[in-house]
Formats: structure tokens, C-alpha cells, sequence
């Protein structure tokens, strides 16, 4: 008997962009589907608009409920909600009938990934503008995705380029409320759950660098504290805890030793820390991760990229490198769900 | 009558590293000596090292005291002060003699500056830790220079990459302060001394790029008010003084933009926003400037280079691009002398 493989959520995203075409491609390449149970949810109609663009035939099998998702390897469902009218839909326009179609799609897929029938999420990317016109309340897909998942595990962000992983402890908020965030606790559960998702990703002993929070990391305390009481402790604190941490870091160079291989990923203290630098090396052709959740949710970073819709151009590089997380991340879902 | 040339005063850096190989290569290229009056200042001796290594011979004339210094295009002067005994210098070592060698070299340059008699200096890299030993008491060597020079304007370090340049509102304090030092006159101040190097490097009319402090620039206020309440009037006021100022940009893109050449200058808010930006974008073959001094002050980004000293394959690109700099902008100070 062979172990059971992934099942993967492929959810479909903002029809008016890039979305369709991706899926298209990737759902007609055999190297992409073979080793994992494939349900698409979204629109036929909206699929074979995709499949024209990239010169592909999907071919999915019609599902008629999520329970009827498939198991096999290589198996392709589609859950054919009915809701992507094409003619409702105008190339490269954020609009409410798109953002609301790849609503539903991300939610049925959460809801399968709750009720224990997929076991990662993948979609073809969103456009913010159209999903607030769809209805959407959430100012990020994290806080969506943990509410329909009942999530109530830490949970986190993580960017990925080629095997650079970047994660942090603290984001979307002010520069000068960073300091006060950051404290052993708070560090200690970012690396802790940085430690388990690359674990997931099939990595046996994660290297993990933490970046420092001061310029030239303090310089012994003559520019800043934090390094020594708090950054610091918490690096040992996960030592103490098996974690192959090190740091902290200047970050101004850790990234350098990073993108040459010293690590398998950098925490950084604060968004633009850990942005400036993965946009800088390339971060359009990376990997977006929701972790921590019940199942990981990957994505490509890119966008909608309206300006090549409907062209048949569109690069499925990062599309690939997501869904591939997806199928090795849900591999290990698949294996604690028994 | 031709107008007057740049006078640099090239002051000779540590000599236990690469400093007087890149001193005989750039000294022996009269593409990069015609055009100015060069002093160099040293220890003919150690100069020697530096030719042999390099395999140049450069045969500079010999001056009794600083008032000679050389006046016209193509000469090159040797200031021999006799104090770099090579038998005191051991290769890839940071040493008090050899730091003390590098200190007097650099005082003597400045004081040059000063007295009218150079209108650039330009230095071969020194080493933090051999000064230290060789009696510097100063952290960095911009106050270093402004004490020698007496100088009373605002002044501060500038990294250049090709054609980018970067500077940075604040620099050497912790990072919780930086929101508060974040002021209207602070910026401008910035600006207007951004604008001035690169006018005197050449540009006609620069153009500024600010960063933003806080995540996607504050997202409207939702995440810090710095870039609302601050950064963009200071901006706005800058432009009423006719500066070429833009912003303030998210800091994980402005990069980006620059890279591509859509700014010439960006003006950082804090020490490592730019360094992360800069050292990953191969700032160790990048220039570093001591701007708003009454002479320009220019050295090659990259350190001294123990592990590849007294081997002669110095690469000296970013001593070459750090000694132009010194010409145009010293051309500039030597115009404004009359």
C-alpha cells in the first residue's frame, strides 16, 4: 500500500489578472499533479478561459461537493461553483464580480481544509482592490483564513525565494512601537514556529539567523539594548530548545550570508527589514506562506499583473515553487492527520 | 589660460593590508592622474611595497613641505613624512605603527584641506582597529575630519554604488529614537546636503528619493503618522526650495525604483534601511563619501583586505570610482576658491 498523498485545495484567484492562465498551466503539466489529489475550485468557464490563454487542456473531472474531493495521486477534481460569469468579468479591471469569485473559491477552500479534506491551499493570486469590492473586510488574508480555519495556534507570514525563507516578529505596525514588541516570548514563538513550518517543507535541522533589531547590532549596547536583553536571551532560550538558531545579527549584512547559503532563514525584527531585502534579491519570482495555520496556504508573490492579462505571457515560475510547497508542506499534514 | 585642476591630497591608508598596492596602481595610471594635482601622502618607502606588488612604478616628485604641493595637471608629489619603516609592518596585521602611519597621513591631508592647499582628499583604506591602536580616539572618522577641518556646516557620510547614491537622516543611535529625530528641519537638512554633493559631483539637478519610516509608508496613518505628520512636508518644503524630491516611498520598493535608475539619490531614514539596500546591492565595490565638509573626503567602500594583502591581485575598481569622485567633486571646491 502506498502512502496516502497530499490533497491539495487549488483555489482559483482574480479572474481579470494573470490567475486563470497560471492555473491552466500548472493544472496541465503531469510533473505538477502527479504525486498529489488536485481540487479546483472556481468556474469552468473561467478555467477554460485559462487553458485557451496558455494553449492547454485541464480536462478536470466535475466534483459535485467538496466531499467528493479526489484522493489519488494525480487525480484533478473541479468544483464548478457557477459563479465566474466570463461576461461579467473585463480583463486587467479590479472588479466586484472578481474580487467576490476568488472570495468564495479561498473560502471553500479553507472549509475543506477545516473539515479535514485538503490538506494545503494553494491559489492563484488575488487583487486586494477587487476582493474589498467582493465584500471582503480583512485587511489581510491571514486573519481571514485563520477565522474560517478556527485557527487559534500562532500564525505567521513567511516570504520565500529559491531556499530563503524570511519571517518576523513584528509587521504591520509602527516603526517606533517595533522596540517594545520585541520581547523574549514574542521571539521565541516566531522561531519556534519558523522551526516547525521549514520542518514541514522537509528540511531535517533548520538554520535559522535572527537579525539584529540596532544599527551594527548594537554595537555592544552603545546604540541600542535590545540585542542584549532581550534578542539575545531569546537566541539561547532556543538553543535550550534544539532550535539551530543563530544571531543575533547586523542586518545589514545577514542577508548577504544568507543569500549565500549560511542559513535557511532569517527572522527579522520588523517588516522592511526582512522586505527590503527579499524584494531587492528577487522576491516578485518568490513564494508567499500562510503558517502555523492548520494547513500551510501558498502563493506566488507576484500579483494579478493586470498589464499581461489576457496575453498567454505570464511566467508560472513562482506559481510552480508555491504549489510545490504546497504539495511537500500538506505531505506532512497529511502524514500527523493519519 | 586653462582652468585651474582638482588638487587631491591622496593620503596613504593602513599599510598592512591592499592600501599601497591600489596606491601604486592608481598612482601609476595617468588616466586617472592627468586631469588633477596629486599629493600623495606617505612614506616613499611603503609606496614601494605598494609599486612592487602591483608591478607599476610610479616615480613621484619628491616635495619638502606641504606649501608645495603641486598645482598642475598630471603632477604627482610625494609628501614623504619618514614615518613607515617597513620592517614595523607585518603584512595582514593591524598594528599601532601601521595605524599611527595611516592617522598622521590623514591629519596632514585634512590640514591641507584646510590651509587651501588640496580641494579633495582622497584616502586607501584604513583600519578601524589599527587606528584605535595608533592613538584615534574618535568613533568615525567624519568627526575625525571635521575637528581637523574645523568645520562648522552640516555633514554627513554618503554610500555611493554606480550612479546611486544614499545618505540617511539618522545613522549611529538605537532604533527606538529614530521616530523622534525624525524632524521637518532634520530631513531638510538632509536633502539640502544631498543636493549640494551631487550638484558638485556633477549632476545638474538631482533627483531625491525619501524613504518612508514606517511599513507600506505608514498605510495612510493606519501604521505610524511619522511619514503624514513629517516626511511629507518636509518633502513639500523641499520642492518650494526647488530641490528634485520625491516621496516618501515605501522603503522595500524604493530600491527597486532607484536600482533601475529612477532616482539618483535616496535619502534613508534610519541607519540600515539603506545598508541592508545598499550592501545587497554590492556596495563593497561602492565609494564611501564625507559630504558637507569644506573638501570632499573619498575612499573606497571595502576594507583594508588582510586576506588578500601582500598578494598583488587587489582589485582597485572601487578605489578608481572613489578617487574620480574626489576629482569632480574637488574640481567643484577648486571653482568655488577661484
Amino acid at each position: 500500500m502506498t502512502a496516502p498523498v497530499p490533497r491539495i485545495a487549488f483555489v482559483m484567484g482574480d479572474p481579470a489578472g494573470i490567475s486563470n492562465e497560471l492555473a491552466a498551466r500548472l493544472l496541465a503539466d503531469p510533473a505538477m499533479t502527479a504525486d498529489c489529489a488536485t481540487l479546483v475550485i472556481g468556474d469552468a468557464r473561467i478555467l477554460a478561459l485559462g487553458e485557451k490563454l496558455a494553449g492547454k487542456t485541464v480536462s478536470p473531472t466535475p466534483v459535485a461537493a467538496a466531499a467528493a474531493a479526489p484522493d489519488a495521486a494525480g487525480a484533478i477534481g473541479l468544483l464548478d461553483l457557477g459563479h465566474g460569469d466570463p461576461a461579467a468579468i473585463r480583463p486587467a479591471e479590479a472588479s466586484a464580480a472578481g474580487g467576490a469569485f476568488a472570495l468564495r473559491n479561498f473560502r471553500t477552500g479553507l472549509e475543506l481544509a477545516r473539515d479535514g479534506l485538503a490538506d494545503a491551499v494553494f491559489f492563484t493570486p488575488f487583487n486586494k482592490y477587487a476582493l474589498k469590492l467582493g465584500g471582503n473586510t480583512y485587511t489581510d488574508e491571514i486573519q481571514f483564513a485563520a477565522d474560517v480555519l478556527r485557527a487559534k495556534d500562532p500564525h505567521a507570514e513567511f516570504n520565500i525565494l529559491g531556499d530563503l525563507w524570511n519571517c518576523r516578529v513584528t509587521s504591520h505596525i509602527p516603526l517606533k512601537d517595533v522596540s517594545a514588541a520585541i520581547t523574549v516570548p514574542s521571539i521565541l514563538q516566531a522561531l519556534t514556529l519558523a522551526d516547525r513550518c521549514l520542518r514541514d517543507a522537509g528540511l531535517a535541522r533548520p538554520r535559522i539567523a535572527v537579525a539584529a533589531l540596532n544599527p551594527h547590532a548594537g554595537d555592544n549596547g552603545n546604540f541600542g539594548r535590545e540585542e542584549i536583553d532581550v534578542i539575545a536571551p531569546a537566541v539561547e532560550q532556543a538553543k535550550t530548545r534544539q532550535l539551530a538558531v543563530e544571531g543575533p545579527f547586523p542586518s545589514d549584512t545577514v542577508y548577504l550570508r544568507a543569500r549565500r547559503g549560511d542559513f535557511d532563514a532569517v527572522l527579522s525584527m520588523f517588516h522592511d527589514q526582512g522586505q527590503i531585502a527579499m524584494k531587492l534579491m528577487g522576491f516578485e519570482r518568490g513564494v508567499t506562506l500562510l503558517g502555523g495555520l492548520p494547513v500551510p496556504i501558498c502563493t506566488p508573490a507576484h500579483g494579478t499583473a493586470y498589464d499581461i492579462a489576457g496575453k498567454g505571457v505570464a511566467n508560472d515560475g513562482a506559481a510552480r515553487e508555491a504549489f510545490k510547497l504546497a504539495k511537500k508542506m500538506g505531505a506532512s499534514v497529511r502524514r500527523r492527520r493519519g
